[in-house]
C-alpha cells in the first residue's frame, strides 16, 4: 500500500495509469457495491468503514482495508465517498487535516442542491477538487450501464475519473453547479414516485375487479411510455410560459375528475393519490387558468403561497 | 337515406358491405372527430346532435343530419354515442322505441364500470347489442393508429363492427363484460395523472433553480420510460402477493423521503403532489411492513378502512 499513501502533489502522477487507485469511505449497500465494482475493474481499492466488519468481504475480493479514514483518503487520487447523509460526510472527512489537498473527493451521498454546495465549498477549502454524484440505480445495477450516475461540480475531476466512474454505469455530467446533480437526482425520483403511484392507483382499480395486474401493464407499460414522450411539449409550454391548449384544458379535466373519483369510490378504492392532482387542478381552474393545459399546474407548485 | 332507414332485421344485410352506414349521436368535440373520421373512411354517416348547428360542418364533409334521434338510429346498424356523460345516454335513448332492437350500439361515452354494466343490461333489454369503448385518445388524434380505443361487451358486435373501429384508431378488445373499457380507461388514466403529476413536481423543483424544464426532459423521458419496465415486475408481486424485496424496501423509501420533503422546502416549492405516497409509505411501514417493496401499497389503497 505504501506507493498510494505519498501525496498525489508530488511528481508521480497517480492518473498515469489504465486503473488508478480509488479509495471508497462508506461500505453500505451502495458502498460496497461502488468498492466492488471498482476491484472487478480492475482498480486498486482502498476502503473504509465505521463497522469494520464490513469490509471483510471486500478484503477477500481484493480490497485493502484502511484502519483510518485518513489512510483511506491518503491511498489514491480519488476518494469516492457513500454514507448515510451529508452530515455523515462532514463528521468523517472533518478529522482529515491536509491530507485532502489535491485530490478528487466523489461524494455518492444523497442530499439536497444546498448541501452539495455547501460541501464543495468546505472541501475547496482544503485545497482539494469536488464531484457531486446522485446515483439513480440500486446496488444491484451499479457496474451496468442501466445505472445512471449524474454528476455535477468540477468538470476537470469529472474529465480525469470519467473512465473509472464509467465502470459505475452511464455517467452524465451536468455543469460546474455542484448542486446540480442532487437537483436532476431528486426531481427525477419525484417523477419517478408520481409514476408508481399513479400505477399503484390504477392497480389497486384493477385487482378490485378481480383482474390480474400483469394482465394491466401489458397496456399500462406502451401507455405511459407513450404519454411519457408527450412531456416534452409540456416543458416547452412551461419554459415559454405559453399553456395555451386545444385538446385537454383544466376545466376538462376537472370534469373527468368528478367521474373518476366517483369510479373509486364505486369500486372500493382509495383517491388518496389523486386528489392532490384533482384540488391542484381545481386550484388552477378557480385561479382563472380554467382553458389553460395541465402544463400549467407547474407554476402552481412553484409557488405554494396560492395554496 | 331512405334505403337505410328500414329494420336491420329484415333481409338485406347492411354489414355485407365495405363500409357499413354508421350514425354518430352526439356532436361534441369527440364525436365531432369520430363522425369526420368515418366520413373520410367512406362510410355513409348520419349524425345527430341536440343543438343542431354543431352539425353544420359535418354536412357539408357529407354527413346526413338527421332530424330527431329515432331518425339517426334508424340509419345505421351501427350507432356510435358519445355524449357527456351516461345520464346523457339514457336520456337521449329512452325516447327511442323498438327501433333499436338488432342494432350494434357502440357507447364511447366516458362513465364507470357500473354505469356501463347498467347500460349494458338496458340497451340488451331493448333487443339491441352493446359494446362499450373507452377512447384514450384525444380528438386531434382519432382517425391515426396512435388513438388507442379500448371495448368491451358484444364480442359479435366487436367482431363485426372491427373494419369500421379501426378507422378510428387502435381498437383493443378487453372481453365480454361491458364494465371492463371503462375500468381499464380510468386506470390507465390514473396511471397518466400520477406520471404527469410527478413530473409537474420535479419540474416545478428543476425550474426553481432556473433551469429549462426542456434540458431536464431530455433525461426525464429516457428514466420514466426505463422505470415504466419495471412496472410488470411490481404487478407480478402484486398479483402473486409476494412483495419481499432486497432492493428497495419501504422503509428506505421512508427514509429518503425526510430528505427529499426537505430538499421540496429548500427550493420553495410545494410537496403537495409527493406528501399523499410519503404517507402511504409511513403508513405501510406502520403496518409492519417497513421490509416489503413499494408493491405492497397498492394493497393499502384497495383497503380504504386501514387510512
Ligand atoms: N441503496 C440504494 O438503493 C441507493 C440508491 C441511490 C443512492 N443511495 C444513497 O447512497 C448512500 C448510502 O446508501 P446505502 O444504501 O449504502 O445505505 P446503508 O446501507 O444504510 O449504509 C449507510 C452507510 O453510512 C454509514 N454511516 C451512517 N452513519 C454514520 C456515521 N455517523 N459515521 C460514519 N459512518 C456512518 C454506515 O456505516 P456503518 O456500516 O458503520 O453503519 C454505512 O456505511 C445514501 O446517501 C443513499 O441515499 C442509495
Ligand atoms: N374530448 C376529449 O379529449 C375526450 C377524450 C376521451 C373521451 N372523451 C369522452 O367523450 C365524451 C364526449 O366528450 P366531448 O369532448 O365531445 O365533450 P363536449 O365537447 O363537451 O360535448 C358534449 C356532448 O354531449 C351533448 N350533451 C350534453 N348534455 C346533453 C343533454 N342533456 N342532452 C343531449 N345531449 C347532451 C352535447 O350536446 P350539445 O352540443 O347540444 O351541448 C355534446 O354533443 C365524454 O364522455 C368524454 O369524457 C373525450
Amino acid at each position: 500500500m505504501k506507493e498510494n499513501e505519498q501525496s498525489v502533489s508530488n511528481s508521480w502522477n497517480p492518473w498515469n495509469v489504465i486503473h488508478p487507485p480509488v479509495s471508497v469511505i462508506g461500505l453500505g449497500m451502495m458502498g460496497s457495491a461502488l468498492a466492488q465494482t471498482f476491484l472487478k475493474e480492475g482498480h486498486q481499492t482502498t476502503v473504509w468503514n465505521r463497522t469494520a466488519g464490513k469490509a471483510d468481504a471486500l478484503r477477500k475480493q481484493g480490497a485493502k482495508v484502511a484502519s483510518t479514514v485518513n489512510e483511506a483518503i491518503a491511498a489514491s487520487p480519488m476518494v469516492a465517498i457513500c454514507v448515510l447523509d451529508y452530515g455523515t460526510v462532514h463528521e468523517i472527512l472533518e478529522e482529515s487535516g491536509e491530507i485532502l489537498a489535491g485530490r478528487a473527493i466523489v461524494n455518492l451521498t444523497n442530499g439536497t442542491p444546498a448541501q452539495a454546495r455547501r460541501t464543495a465549498a468546505w472541501v475547496a477549502g482544503r485545497g482539494a477538487e469536488y464531484l457531486d454524484g446522485g446515483i439513480m440505480a440500486v446496488p444491484q445495477m451499479i457496474g451496468t450501464t442501466g445505472a445512471l450516475v449524474l454528476y455535477s461540480g468540477s468538470e476537470k475531476v469529472f474529465q480525469t475519473c470519467q473512465p473509472t466512474l464509467k465502470g459505475l454505469g452511464t455517467a452524465n455530467f451536468l455543469g460546474e453547479d455542484p448542486g446540480l446533480a442532487p437537483l436532476y437526482d431528486l426531481a427525477l425520483l419525484s417523477a419517478m414516485y408520481g409514476m408508481f403511484g399513479g400505477f399503484f392507483h390504477a392497480t389497486a382499480m384493477i385487482r378490485s375487479e378481480q383482474i390480474k395486474a400483469g394482465a394491466f401493464t401489458e397496456l399500462a407499460v406502451p401507455w405511459l411510455q407513450t404519454m411519457a414522450a408527450s412531456l416534452p411539449r409540456m416543458a416547452q409550454a412551461v419554459d415559454v410560459g405559453d399553456h395555451r391548449t386545444n385538446v385537454s384544458s383544466l376545466s376538462i379535466n376537472q370534469t373527468g375528475f368528478v367521474h373518476f373519483i366517483e369510479a373509486c369510490r364505486e369500486l372500493g378504492i382509495s383517491a388518496e393519490l389523486m386528489t392532490p392532482i384533482q384540488e391542484l387542478i381545481s386550484r388552477g381552474v378557480a385561479e382563472g387558468y380554467g382553458t389553460d393545459g395541465l402544463s400549467r399546474l407547474v407554476e402552481l407548485i412553484r409557488n405554494p403561497a396560492s395554496v
